[in-house]
């Protein structure tokens, strides 16, 4: 068996994942209270903190630490693809871009597109896929939030 | 008065952050418990999450969430840079990589060099700084284990 990125026996490789799939990860929404304490510890900024100094602000309200968003895009990453997926680990990203101030409240759906997919030279039995992740608010202006292109290792297909 | 990213008055201006300076970001410790809750939330793959599972794989152990590495990146930015630059939000990463694995107890110094400047056009009184930090584990095998370019706003020196 191969595992999936949580550990299941995976049902999707990386000949699965063709150029041109584009999966739906889901609808969040987010929770002020946990997206202010993840800024406290990890982005404790004025205008991800404080939210009497953000309300004077041209934002206006407090809004998302960009790694929070970020973190949120992880999950539903793992949620809705990783969990059956056969990935394993990502030598990084190739941009990540935080197209709009995020608010509490605001109700995000992600994206995943392959952009391309490349049989590891480095890593026997893997391939890597170069993935694109677009975050779009789903209440309010409809914004796209943030987009991140990346790349993942995913196990190739074992053979029969 | 210009707040720095913390709400106080800033000292460091656009001006003052020029190409080739380099500043140290501190050194942090990684806590187990933190980096394994983190990854519950965040990223709850296998190796991420499950000890049992990564102490019989090539990883040894279970690793941080490359996410969790880069929002301790962000702290470490906030508290020694942003809490007196006059910093105000960022576009975006240029790259993040994740260089090699965090462990629980690693010893991460950051620092960060200020790789060009330039005065904003579309944004009136401020400019964008690209900027590079890298993460480098002080314990064991010495590796850089994270390293982003990115771009961040900058307030201009206000004329006196």
């Amino acid at each position: 068996m191969i595992w999936s990125g949580t550990g299941v026996d995976a049902d999707l490789f990386f000949e699965d994942l063709t150029v041109g799939t584009r999966f739906d990860l889901g609808m969040i929404t987010i929770d002020r209270a946990e997206m202010i304490a993840f800024a406290e510890r990890f982005d404790p900024q004025w205008y991800h903190v404080n939210a009497q100094l953000a309300a004077g602000s041209p934002y206006g309200d407090v809004i998302a630490s960009g790694f929070f968003t970020a973190s949120l895009f992880m999950r539903a990453y793992v949620d809705h693809l990783l969990s059956r997926a056969a990935g394993n680990a990502s030598p990084g990203l190739e941009e990540l871009r935080w197209l709009a101030p995020v608010y509490a409240g605001d109700e995000l759906d992600t994206r995943l597109d392959v952009l391309g997919a490349e049989v590891s030279a480095s890593r026997p039995g893997y391939g890597t896929l170069r993935l694109q992740a677009t975050m779009t608010r789903r209440n309010g202006d409809g914004k796209d939030v943030m987009r991140t292109t990346f790349r993942g290792w995913f196990a190739l297909r074992p053979s029969a």
